[in-house]
This record gives structure tokens, sequence and C-alpha cells, in this order.
């Protein structure tokens, strides 16, 4: 390959991995934003802990369990521990038709891989252990990340079967949703939010925070669905740019309009998690629509959001961030979209679209689930009722967010 | 054209592209530091509805009425609703002379047509009725943004008489600025802000947040006057950033200056303000300086701060966090600079660009003065006094930015 | 050289100078948030004058005493006041084998030359003078940084020895680290932290800010070491992606490890501090190690960073924000590392990388003595005990970072 090209196309997925690398601040921000006062330390830790736990995992073996590079078609494989260079002359090493280098696969992908994790970190705040957390965190981003990631990225059945999945909607985002719904089962919801029959509002603690997270998540959007071209492709990239903006400005819109009928208010957190609702829906089928299109995914995603808050309300299953609705539920419907719009449209895209959706949830969830329940009937996953009350922060850190 | 230069080039449109984006983050950060705390939902709400109000009017006929691509040296013209890619191959398509594809172009013009109305947001903080902004904002960004943009950048009558604005001093800030003049206007100032003669300063609720807004605009602006560019010329990209960031450090230098005469104080809020009118000033011939025109240029800039501050507030022109000073005055002098500096520099120029940057303040400002003036006597444009005492917060979106 | 290829490679470097001047809103952050919030207008002040007076000088003369392009191996070279384009046709520029031109040269190298005093900013917060303050960091950005770079990378005598430091973990970390031990010296701790033999925990106002930080700096580390490639090198910039990441990652694990033993408890700042540490540490080498001594490299610096702190508090050196464990420590350790890991490894090599780095750190811990220490003896440069105690904002700023 031409020499210009290939460092442009490399160059590409670098600055995308950059992008990407800020949506964990953009995550951290928002759930910082989303959680009370008094534990924003805890959410930053763990937070600061998974990108840590991500990319050293990822390196030691995550990496080569989702590109094993054989076994086309399967449900596993691995490629052995550490990172292997390709056969050849370093410097002649060039990767996948020559767009980019193995260094830059493998940290692109990295990046991806912590991602999936901290959905859960949000869904279970304000009353999660941090040590429970963190074991589980280890063994979900040393497992059923790399392992559902394998199915269709690495090459395995559900590429073989036709799913279609872009750059996540599935793959990360539901992954991430449906571990999220597992651990908000298990953990049961913070004290005082459902008592009485009644849904007590727990407010987050700076809304400042929570809508710099979002942006900055919309941010390292470009380089989340834009670096998934796996190349500086000036179509594609450019496409995938407009579906992204227009589905995240279509969720914004109208999670404004359907909040303000269901709530008769202007609710700035409905807004912001439309926005996110729009950017997950259109991961699936980011390079597969046109404009019009990519508004109709984003739109709906942002009508999604606020049932789907008030659904899991009424559930009683506590998500102090609304992730399981943003990545779960719209991450489900981008997926089955790619089967309805665009240039892949079709009742049978449909139909693999809902049971790839449905393979990767079923193993993430069940996954999920045993790993906390193990975890809750051996060391436990929620802290004490008087850790809860004053604050993990204190519980867990010994210091808080903010001091005069 | 060469398939590696056009990626490396369209690349570039597209990185640019999310720098723009980011400057949405930065305009939000820096006017909910500079308003109350009672108000800073209010701000995190426009800013968040005017991306996706922008993105979707310009995708809907802001495109297709800015670049209308026919009517050449024309007041109007107008190619249609929606986005029709150009005849050809999918995969053929080129554009501009084949540095960037059509979705590049369209959603790089879309990040900036939003930037115009936030400037107004900031402007009338803290005392405007949401609905009522939010109609003007979708009115502006449907007319008088992308008429006047035409009027140069698309090929229109001021193109055709010489008028210079190579990033936008006159066609996205002082059209911005003067529609917060006119919004500033008939809105009048915030209660109590100019009562018994005396002027009470009304200070913003967190300075971090105006920082964190300012030095996001700064990195922001690599792509608002890089992409300008329209490629990845090297030697032009270059200046480009060359000229922008001695501008904006001569701002901060000379407000520092200025400011210590006027005050007696190191006013961080006008070092602030002075990066910001180094970068508007630099903008209309960023392309056209040499580093020390730059200098002179941002830092002319960075004395107007202060004066223009002290001025608009003698006139009793209350404008929270000075967005007419920073981008009216400051978009006005940058565009009457390349009269005076640079390559284009000279007596004709200099009458060209004064007609230019006049005839697109006339038309900004009596368009947004009439539309405001119309939502003025039918659904009211200022929220009540109690709502204005007690926050636009709780009275506009029941809820507020900061809880334990 | 190729057109397209110089285009991209040209790129690379601009991207990479809009993600190092992301670094400073990260240093304004990370110090804004360890501060007390009485301090924290006058820690955004010093940082936004800093990249202004950093810009400013390294135009006048900082480039061209930095890279005097003549004088090779010597200790002294000046080319001359401003920027000089060299000899030829604007549009045939091209520089350093066609990598880059002029301009992007004079940004980048620029956009780091304020980085090193910022880092003294953070160890010197709560009770230096603002005007003493900016006179030393206006005379160790016009002299100390560039003599000192231009050993290394202007071609001058360390260069000639074989002394290796890639991005600077001697050059803009270390000396920052020096200079900023240097004046903890003479300026004495902060009132009442080290009284009656007991350490005075006094914690920062803003963790969300302080990690905010930590993520920002992480993000524009991949400008400041994949920049320092010099190219879009596609082998070159991914591996040092990967060893930057890795490091980082590494620093924070054994960071939360090592605190774990040492304090009992989840300590966040350590963790946070551990990134830093691990991403100064790499910063010498990065281009040089593989994976997994990237690891090592970062998991010594997050162990090192606990037991730094602790021993400066032991030895009554007060630093706020921790920049001389994270910057001093940790860039000697990741200079030495360079004749310990990776393809330069051997005796030889460390002995070089040991009077490297001890020649800088004499050259830039004398001079910031001097300079500081006849400052001390003129102006003064420590605030009046009430304007400790009430804060350097209203003392020096007349104004505090949050009101209501």
């Amino acid at each position: 390959m031409n020499e210009a090209l290939f460092t442009a196309n490399n160059l590409w997925i670098l600055v995308a991995t950059t992008l990407v690398f800020i949506m964990h601040l953009g995550f951290a921000s928002l759930e910082a934003g989303f959680v009370q006062s008094k534990n924003v330390v805890n959410i930053l830790f763990k937070n600061s802990m998974i990108i840590s736990i991500g990319l050293l995992t990822y390196f030691m073996y995550g990496f080569n369990l989702m590109y094993p590079g054989v076994n086309e078609g399967g449900f596993f494989g691995f490629a052995g521990f550490g990172l292997s260079l390709p056969e050849g002359d370093l410097g002649d090493i060039t990767y996948a038709e020559g767009a980019y280098t193995y260094w830059t696969d493998f940290i692109f992908q990295g990046m991806f891989a912590a991602t999936a994790a901290t959905i859960v970190s949000g869904a279970v705040a304000e009353r999660v252990k941090l040590n429970a957390f963190l074991i589980f965190a280890f063994i979900f981003l040393s497992i059923v990340y790399p392992v559902t990631g394998m199915w269709k990225w690495g090459g395995g059945w559900l590429d073989a079967a036709g799913f279609y999945d872009f750059a996540g909607s599935t793959l990360v985002h539901a992954v991430g949703g449906w571990a999220a719904l597992a651990a908000v089962m298990l953990l049961g919801p913070r004290n005082g939010k459902y008592s009485d029959g009644h849904i007590k509002p727990i407010p987050g603690h700076s809304m400042p925070f929570a809508a710099l997270g979002v942006f900055l998540l919309w941010f390292g959007w470009f380089g989340f669905n834009g670096g998934s071209v796996l190349s500086a492709n000036p179509l594609s990239v450019s496409l995938v740019f407009v579906t992204t903006s227009l589905a995240g400005a279509a969720g914004a819109f109208t999670a404004f309009v359907t909040s303000w009928f269901l709530f008769k208010s202007h609710d700035l957190s409905m807004v912001l998690n439309g926005i996110l609702g729009g950017l997950v829906a259109i991961t699936a089928g980011a390079d597969q629509m046109m404009p019009m299109e990519a508004i109709m995914i984003g739109g709906v995603a942002g009508i999604l959001i606020p049932f789907s808050v008030v659904l899991f309300d009424k559930l009683k299953l506590d998500d102090p961030v609304g992730a399981t609705s943003v990545h779960l539920v719209c991450g489900v419907w981008g997926t089955l979209a790619v089967g309805i719009f665009g240039s892949l449209a079709g009742w049978h895209q449909l139909w693999v679209q809902l049971y790839g959706s449905l393979s990767v949830g079923l193993f993430s969830f069940s996954m999920a689930f045993l790993v906390i329940w193990v975890l809750k009937k051996t060391i436990g996953i929620r802290v004490s009722p008087e850790a809860e009350k004053y604050g993990l922060d204190v519980a867990e850190h010994n210091m808080r967010a903010y001091y005069q």
C-alpha cells in the first residue's frame, strides 16, 4: 500500500483512540455529576481504576481473546498471553489490509474495552462495595467483553451469521447495560429510594459536571464511531460523523419534547440522556444510514429514554445515572434498527439482529449475574447502611470530594 | 487528485469538526461559570438545545441556504431541502477541488452554525424566557446566519465585492454579537443591576467553570480557524495555528495590563475575556497575518475588552458574560484589521471591510430586533420578577444545578 | 518528499499541538482542585498568564535560543529575535526532512515551553506572591527552559554525549520539578502545615476538578509523547501510544496497591498522581520500550509516588499538589530507566542518563534558586500571613472563585 495513505489511515485511528480515551473522562464527569456529593470520590476512584484494569487485562490476554485470529465462526479462541508482533521486519508491519499497525489496533480496541465496565459503574453507584466492584470489573473485562466481542468483531459465530454491529450498540453498550441490569437486581435500590410506595427523587449533586460529561462523550463518540471505520476513508468517516451527530441532535430534541409532555418541565437530565441515547442507538449502523434515517433512529431513542427511566423506577430497579436506559434500551434499539433502516434493512437482517442482540445479552446478563451473585454470597457487594448514609467517600476512601 | 492527499485533507476537516464541536462545551462552561448558581441549569439546557436545533435546521435547509451553489454574487439563494449528494458514484464523490467530501463539508459548517446562536445565549442569561429564546434561536439559525453567511462564504454579493472574512470574525462572531446587542436592548438589564445610579457587580458563581470554558474555546479555535483553510495544506494550517495562538496570548497579556491600570486588580475575568477577544479578532485574517501582526491584532483586542465592558455597563446594556464585548466589538475590530495589517492591507480593503461589517451587522441586528420585538409583544421574552429572583432553574426547569 | 506524506506528517504535529495545549487546562484543573477554594482564582490566573508569557517569550527569543541551528555540541546559542522563515518560496518550505513546516515546529515546541513553568505553579500554590511568580516564570521561560532544552534537543553538548530524552522526562518535567523544589525551599511551607511536629493535611477543595485535570493531562500526553516522534510514522507513533497508556495504567495500579499498604485507604489523590507519575516516567523512553517494559517503568513510578509524597512532607517541603513527586522524582526515574530498559539499555547509557539528568537538574535548580532568592530579597515572594489566611483570591484578585 501507498505509504502516505497508510500513514493517514493509521493517524486517524490513533486520533480516534485519544477521542475514545476522553470518553472515560466523560463517563467519570457524568456519573460524578449524577450522584450525591458524598459519593463522588468513590465514582472518580472506580473510573480511574477501570481504565487501568481495562488496559492492563486487555494487554495481558483480552486482546488475544477478542481477536484470536483463528477459530473463525466459533465461540471462543485465544491467541496467547501478551502482545506479539506479527512476523516480519518491524518497519514493515502493516495490518488489516494496510490501514493501521498492530500497536494501533491494540490501543484503539483497548480503549473500547474499558468503556463496557464503566457503564456498570454508574448503575451501581452510591451503594456498591469498592472491592467487590473492582473484582467484578476485572472478571467482566477479562471474560465477558472480549468473548462477546469475538463473536462478531473477532470473526466468531455471530459474524458468520451475518449479525451487524458497526461500532458496538450491542458489543459495547448493551453488553455493559445487561451487566448493569444484573448488578442492579442483585444490589437492590439505594436506601429510601422506594419506600412507602413512593419513588423518592435523589438528584445528582452537580448538573455542570453531568453536562460536561455528556458533551465530552459526544466529542469522544466521533472517535468511537468514526474510528470504527478502521481507516480514514473519506466518504465513510464523514458519513459516520454526519449520522452520529444528527442522531445525537435528534435524541436531544425528542427527549425534550417527550419529557415535556410526560413531566411538564424542561428536564435537563432527560435531554442529556436523550443525546446519549441517540448516540448509543446510531452506533450499530452509523455507516449504513442516510442522514434522515439517523435522525429517525436517534429520535426514537430520545423518546424511549423518559419512558424507560420511568419504567425502571416502576420496577424498583434503581439506576442513579440512567445507564440501563441509555446503554441497554437504546443499545438494543439501535441494534434492531439496522434491520429496519439503511442499506441492510430487511426481515432476515432484523431477525439476525434480534437473536444476535439476545444472545449477547443472555451471555452478558448471566455471566454478570453469576459473578455478582457469588460475590454477594462471599465478600458481600453492598456497603453497610451507615456507610451508605454517610457516603462512600468517607467510608471507603477516608476523604471527601469537596472541602472549603 | 491523489487519494492519500485527499484522505489527509478530509481527515483534517473532520478532526477540526470535533474541535469546533467542543467549543459548544466551552461556551456552556463559560456561560455557566459566569452566571449565578440559580440559573445554571437554564444555561446548560439552552446550550444543549442549541446544538440540536443548529444541526437539525442546518440539515433541513440551512446548509442549502448558505451554499446555494448558484446565484453567484447575490443576496439570497436556496438549493432545496435536506442534503442531496452531488451526482456520481458514492465512492467517487470529491468536493471543493478534492479536499473533502460533501458530508464533511456539511458537518463542519453545521458545527459552525450553532455557535452564532450560542453567543446570544450568554448575553441574555439570567432573565430570558426559555421558550422565547428557543424560538428566537430557531429563526436566527434558520435565516440570519445562513443568509449572511451566503453573502461571503456562499459566493454572494460581499464575496464579489472583495470582502474578506477568513473564519468568521464577522460571519459568526459579530453576527451573533449584533443579535446579542438587540436582545439585550429589548430585554433590559437584570433586576437590581443598575439601580440608584450604581452598577451592582453580580459575580459569576464558578470561576473554574469559566476558565474551563475559555481553555476549551481556545482548544476548539484550532479547529475553527485551522479547519477554515478547508484543506490540510501544511503551510496555511500551521501559519493559522501560530497566528491564532499568538493573538490569544497577546489578548491575555494586554487585558491583564489594561485592567490593572483601570481597576488596580488582577482581574481573572478580564484576562479570560482578553483571550477570547484576541481569538475573535484574529479570526477574520488568521491566514493573512505574520506572527507580529497577529500579536498586534490580539493585543488591541485585549485592550478593547475592559473598556468595552465598562462602556456597555455605562450604557446600561447588561450582558452577564461579556458576549457583546468579546464577539461584537472584537469581531468588528478583527474584520477591520484585515484592511490594516497583513497581505491584504490597504485603504480600499479597509473600506470594503467596513461596509461588509456594517452590512452584515445591520441585517443581523435588524432581523434579531424584529424577531425579539415580535416575541416580546406576543409571548413575552422575560421571566417574571419572582422567577428571576428565585432563579430560572426552579422556575423553568423545576430543579437546581447543585444539591448536597 | 511526497506531498501527501508531508501533509499527513505535518497534520499529526499540529493535532499533537492541540493536545499539548489542552494539558494547560489539565494543569489548571488539577492545581485548582488540589488547593483550597480561597486560592482558586489565583491558580487560574497564574496558569492563564503562563500560557501567554510562554508563547510570547518563545516567539520573541525562546525558540531561537533552544534551536540555534548552529553551535552543535555547545552550551549556548542564539539565532536571533523573532521568527524568521527559512529561505525559499513560502509554499516550498519544508523542514526537518520534510515532516513539518517551520510554523508547525514553532507552535508545537512553544506549547511545550509553557508546561515547564506550570509545574512550578502547583508547588508554590497558596502562598506565593503573584507578581514574584510571574517574574520568575518570565525569567525561567526565557533562559532555563530553552537553554537546557538546547543541550539535548537543540543539538547541544548532551546530545553529542549520547544523552537520550525522547519527549522530556528531564527536559520538561524534571526541569520544572527542580525549579519547584528550589521554590518550595525558599518559600517555606504554608502556615500551620508543619506545626508542633505534626503534619496537618490540607485537602484540596474539589476532587472532581483534580480528576478532570489528570484525565485531560493523560489525553494531552498522547500529543506530548506521540507528537515527539516528529512525524506521523505509523509504527513509532502507535508504539508510543501503547507505551504511554500502559505506563499510566500501571502507575495507577501500583499507586493504588502501595497506598493501600501504606495508608490502609483507597487514596484517590495517590491514584491520580500515580497516573501522572507513570506518564512522566515513560516520557524519556516512550519510543524505546516494549509494552512490558513500559508497564514496569510506569509501575515503579506508581510505587515511588506515595513514598515520595511522605518523604517530602517529612522534610517539611510543602508541595500542595505533589508536583515535585510527580515531575521531579518520576522525571529522574524515567530518565534513568532509559539506561535500564529498552533498546538503549546498558551501563554506559545509564551513566550518561545519570549525568545528563544531574547536569540539567543542577542548572535548573541553581538558576531557579538564584532568581527566587533575589526576588525574595527584593520584592518578596510570599504574601502576608493575613493574605494567606483569608486567601490569595481576595488579597491578590479582589474576587472569589465561588459565589452563590
